[in-house]
């Protein structure tokens, strides 16, 4: 199930070590292939985590398992398998992420609640315990290995690996946050699912980690679609390590505190980006802000309304400056609207104005626009202050042959 | 822009005359095309009329002339224009239909809010009024025509004319329901609009006729989706000429009441059907059952979650028995869901109980089934009594060249 590597890849940034933070990899062979597939993080004693999980009511074990265990806060490691998500396998998939966590403590010496753990790929079949022991057991003993290689190794469908990096100054001190992720969209559990995990040095109150990712999710990756399809498994993990040596953030009165939650946010974003641009299928990059709705929940509504129109997605495939599927898909949203209000632009070039046609509406402009890699869809609904922003792909033959013509 | 007939179609049926209703075709000409696209439809004295209209908060201005017309319960005509569906055309477009409206009513020495108009194709360009005219009064001095012709008229991308006919006995009389319809989904403004006209010689009252249609219209079109997009023109129209002369139905208590509840049920459901068999791209049809749900509307959200998923339509086209897909849109649902009581068949063979797959399960069977043109997809949630089916179509390659590769 090859595919050649999005037109929109980026290259994979340098990324520093992050102190406090070790990566290793080894094969578990999860499924029938000669390549990394478990990758293993430890975290020095004193690490803080914060994290967001998918909202499907059908939830991976390894979902279930974070979200009780970051009610404590602490984490000494974090195991991602790929090429079996576990998701859907009742009492045999809770066995294999416990006997995961309980093999970690034990050559860590630490509790199993302080292992996170994070499992993509086909869904119903149960994660084979012995092969995560023995690709744990291999883990522990390798050589320290680079980020790409962690970010390689978590990868399914994906089809280039994804970091970010950033900085911000807390508390006098510079502090790193260095993140990887994979995914190729907000989808389906036997594809690909979204798991991101960011690291930083800085000392960070768990509570105060959690507030500052959660206010960065909103912003990121609750802004992103390929499809509109949300994994049982999706998961960002945040892991503070410390060893900056700044004072604790605890509160946004905090020196830094400021500039750690903007670094936060930024690194969310660039991370968020990446999933999109390996959306599956996508040849375009896609931009869509809202404004002048009602508030800023209801333009994020109509922005992800747009975003996941098919009918918007395939015009923007086609570079066709489709505007009327804008009006429809700002229609269907549900949220207040006037039509003879709307103004909807492309790129930079007004197209519709109080519910009709611009006069004299030049096509030329926009259908250059159309036939650049990253797209810009404005709405402008002139009702209130509300404004959102969020990033999806086009909809390609590539989606179709990924998901329909190739068996898994 | 021709399309190959979808394989789904059906014959359009042998469909009889309906006393009190007069069906004329005329080429208006709204596009560059040598064919009939305006229907004239003349109604008796003292047909009462009921409507669905679409939910989109930037309806066109036929849909908001209907929602004002309808209030009065009574119809002498009803003009139907393809090729442009006079959407977001502001004060030009209102001026249009009102000029229709007028129109008629001079032929017809009747009041312009006995006319009911609805457009579909192209968005944003203002419906030109002298084209309008001419082809009404071409129209009016027409020959009649048999349902298959205005079936045909009314079409724009569709594959195949679609009508479907019933009765029922009330009042110790047969009462005939004829309907024809049009539509590819409930898809976008350029190109293709769901408009669906529904003619009996029933006497029925308009108060309890828009009761009945409303029912029915919750259990028919609103339960079918071909991807998710809602048009700024869906409307459904049905008109009740009298001409049978059963003491006119006003209450459920009325003789033959329940029977036309039902016929005109069967009849929407009918028409319904068609509209998804004609879906863009459409190479299977789809029927999706939720039970065991805590509602029958939070079962509904469930099964149009499942028939919006672009991954579970994908795996049917690709004859996939992806049931993961199922489980992913199911929890995305956001409706109450226990992963571990969930139960998913598809056609007759269950293939997860309880939350994981079968014992043995055996996929030969499954694959058999999602061999065929029709497939069912059920859904066991366990909670409840709640229960919903609706209907949908494949996402195939057919539907990104359709909305894609093709400029409009």
């Amino acid at each position: 199930m090859s595919t050649s590597t999005s037109p929109l890849a980026q290259p994979f940034p340098a990324l520093p070590a992050i102190p406090g933070v070790s990566l290793r990899v080894a094969r578990a062979r999860y499924k029938n292939w000669d390549r990394c597939d478990l990758t293993f993080v430890t975290l020095d004693e004193g690490t803080s985590v914060a994290g967001v999980l998918t909202s499907s009511k059908c939830p991976s074990p390894e979902v279930e398992w974070c979200r009780k265990a970051l009610v404590l806060g602490k984490a000494r490691a974090l195991v991602v398998n790929a090429g079996n998500s576990n998701a859907f396998t009742g009492n045999r998939g809770r066995a294999a992420v416990e006997a995961i966590a309980a093999r970690t403590a034990q050559h860590l010496g630490c509790d199993p609640s302080d292992v996170f753990v994070s499992s993509t790929g086909v869904i119903g079949v149960p994660l084979p315990i012995e092969k995560a022991e023995a690709g744990l057991d291999a883990a522990y003993t390798a050589e320290p290995c680079a980020w790409e290689d962690a970010a390689a190794t978590i990868m399914t469908t994906d089809t280039f690996a994804k970091g970010a990096v950033t900085t911000a100054v807390v508390d006098g001190r510079t502090v790193t946050l260095a993140g990887i992720i994979k995914g190729s969209g907000m989808i389906a559990p036997d594809m690909a699912t979204m798991l991101g995990f960011i690291f930083t040095d800085a000392a960070v109150d768990p509570v105060f980690l959690q507030r500052a990712l959660s206010e960065a999710n909103g912003a990121t990756f609750s802004c992103i679609t390929v499809d509109g399809d949300t994994s049982t498994s999706d998961t960002v993990l945040a892991f503070a390590t410390g060893k900056a040596g700044n004072a604790p953030l605890t509160s946004d009165e905090d020196a830094g505190a400021d500039a750690f939650r903007a670094a936060l946010a930024d690194l969310c974003r660039q991370l968020a980006l990446l999933v999109v641009r390996d959306g599956e299928g996508a040849q375009k990059l896609i931009e869509i802000t809202v404004e002048g709705a009602e508030s800023d929940r209801s333009a994020h509504r109509i922005a992800m309304s747009i975003a996941n129109s098919p009918l918007v997605k395939t015009a923007i495939a086609g570079e066709d400056a489709n505007w009327g599927r804008v009006v429809m898909a700002v229609g269907k949203a549900g949220e207040p609207a006037e039509r003879d209000k709307l103004a909807i632009r492309f790129g930079t070039t007004q197209v519709a104005r109080d519910g009709l046609a611009v006069d004299g509406y030049d096509e030329a402009p926009v259908a250059a626009h159309l036939k650049g890699q990253e797209i810009e869809i404005g709405v402008d609904l002139g009702l209130g202050e509300g404004r959102a922003t969020v990033w999806t792909c086009d909809l390609t033959h590539g989606y179709i042959s990924i998901n329909a013509d190739y068996r898994s």
